[in-house]
């Protein structure tokens, strides 16, 4: 039995995901909205029976059991906890910060039969499906270098927001780094144990953005992981080096390419397509084409992401259509799915790629296991 | 007037300048290889009239007025150095250390009057001229990035030798990095203050190197250069961020890209190929095709390093052709043409990226300015 969703978040992926949830027979039962007026104006749009700026009415909601969280990241974390807290299942985008992850974290362990996954799309492209598949088979053999590159137009919003704001989660690495650092921890099935990164803002002002204001998150990242052994037991991984190249000054073009290279041939993902080569063999393959499949292509919300998230709100149908209890659902379907510790690791390797980005130096991702006190500055 | 040509090398450069040189009309004279045999063979497949193993018998040899030096990196300063002191002219490959590629300076400083340049063919390419001119002309506005990136398949020679040895010039750093090196520095009037490396060599033992054989040199390497003011007056490169990632772990591939980004646009070579996009603009433009031109691709010399050879050859004989002395020659074909200073500049670059590798900080580019005392360590 599908559960009822509560969606919060005004934003372009909210607006994608309401349709991708419906095509799969969820009902939206409820938006919640910065303000009344966005919530209102987004549900008015696409049709959804209930609005509010009160995240409490939306996580009280009695016909609300599942919520998806697609916000700026200062307040992921927050609602998330809530929502655990109050019995709901959970998806949910990245935390502003490691210690908000952390929270996070705490409250999944809390809530073991709630579901709380991080919404990162990628690792249900089928693309990456594939990917990691043929990794494990031993495609390219021995792993030896993962190369992932986005290029895009600016992140940054029409007007000043958290987008603007390093330390609000704004930025590339923190915006698409992260979902990249999750992505080739899932590929490879390694964790990062040290980071190198350089981050730069280029653009400071822009039209909308002057006067006093500042752009303080970074347009353009480059940083390099080298991954250690696995947390999971399945890792080939270790001794992986992994290079991941971010600019966000590059308007009109939209480049997405995750490269994985080993003794034995590579795959590359292009976009939403697969392309495999061994090495001997007869050139490059065409291992998986885009299936299309629903949703159009919709600004800010880049094809892999967009195909990415129809994929995953499928696994979520599988996970709980079969279950009789509203908000029961079974884990198998959304096994890969990225988890609030996976969230954590995330959060701690963007942390580290500034880090060394200030010092200069390789810094260790050192996952915090314990948080830190609050009174620490007293 | 051309002059005759000696030429030190029996490899795949050597083989195919052969042919070019003579295209432009310039004889070939005499030619040199590491073992007679080597010499001798090369010397009847190319019907060249003189050969030898002995580098005086070249460099004395009365109808040679040009020397070009293609031979393993340990091997070139002294042949160059030595050639300008008998007063030829000289286009040699790099060096194999920053204290050999010191010396070479000294001797090109003390010889003024002839040719000195370092063989990097790239700056020649058709593309990058095109792209440097339109650098020059805003087309990117202010420039950011610059991103190159090479593919390839193994740099192992098929036995044991210098291509194996990092100490010995081996590597893709110091074979490949060091062309992109001198790439950028003349595509952005910049050089780089402080790099960043991390080298790699994944395939230490092959079927051809084994027992107790290992390759010391660089299979995988990834650098970032943090570019300062220029020393040619002409940059507008400060405080642009390099970043090269080379990979030869890839039989079958050879991809070959360099990328500028800047605030108003952004090129990109593909391999001979130029293509420009303007912010605004509708999309990716072709700004220069591949003229085809002179010579075929050749295993172990990629198009882009064949392109440039040719043209450079093109440059070296619009040098000395109006000239009535054999051994004189205007400056300005070969103006765009990397020094011996460059040379030197480029080796400090590629020093620093392995400290840089081994240390994990970023490390200083220092031209030497002295020669180190050779009795330092008594």
């Amino acid at each position: 039995m599908l559960p009822g969703v509560g969606v919060f978040g005004t934003g372009s992926t909210a607006r994608v995901l309401v349709p991708l949830l419906r095509g799969e027979g969820f009902e939206v039962r409820a938006l919640w909205g910065r303000s009344e007026e966005e919530a209102r104006s987004l549900a008015q749009e696409l049709g959804i029976p209930f609005h509010t700026s009160q995240s409490d009415d939306v996580l009280l909601h009695p016909d609300v059991d599942l919520v998806c969280i697609y916000i700026s990241p200062p307040l992921t974390r927050q609602i998330a906890v809530k929502a655990l807290g109050i019995g709901k299942n959970v998806v949910c985008e990245k935390a502003a910060t490691a210690v908000d992850a952390f929270k996070m974290v705490t409250a999944a362990r809390y809530y073991p039969q709630l579901l709380s996954i991080v919404g990162n799309a990628l690792r249900f492209l089928p693309a990456f499906v594939a990917m990691r598949q043929l990794l494990a088979e031993g495609y390219v053999g021995e792993l030896q270098v993962c190369d992932a590159r986005v290029y895009g137009p600016s992140l940054l919003d029409q007007s000043y927001g958290w987008t603007c704001e390093e330390l609000m989660g704004g930025g590339g690495l923190h915006t698409v780094g992260s979902t990249l650092v999750d992505l080739l921890s899932h590929l490879t099935g390694a964790r990062a144990i040290r980071v190198h990164g350089l981050l730069r803002t280029f653009v400071r002002q822009n039209g909308a953005i002057r006067g006093i204001r500042r752009v303080t998150s970074d347009d353009f990242c480059f940083f390099q992981m080298l991954m250690g052994g696995s947390g999971s037991g399945r890792g080939t991984g270790s001794g992986v080096c992994c290079t991941v190249t971010l600019n966000f000054n590059m308007p009109g073009a939209f480049v997405h390419e995750v490269m994985v290279v080993g003794s034995a041939g590579r795959l590359v993902a292009r976009g939403t397509e697969l392309y495999g080569q061994r090495n001997g063999g007869n050139g490059e393959e065409l291992l998986l084409g885009d299936s299309g499949g629903t949703g159009q292509e919709v600004k800010d919300v880049p094809l892999p992401h967009l195909r990415g998230l129809g994929s995953m709100v499928k696994a979520l149908k599988d996970a709980f259509q079969a279950q009789e209890e509203r908000r029961s659902w079974a884990r198998g379907p959304v096994a890969m799915a990225s988890t609030f510790e996976d969230g954590l690791y995330v959060q701690t390797v963007v942390e580290a790629v500034k880090r060394s980005s200030h010092s200069g130096e390789w810094e260790s991702v050192e996952v915090m296991t314990q948080e830190p006190d609050p009174n620490q500055n007293l």
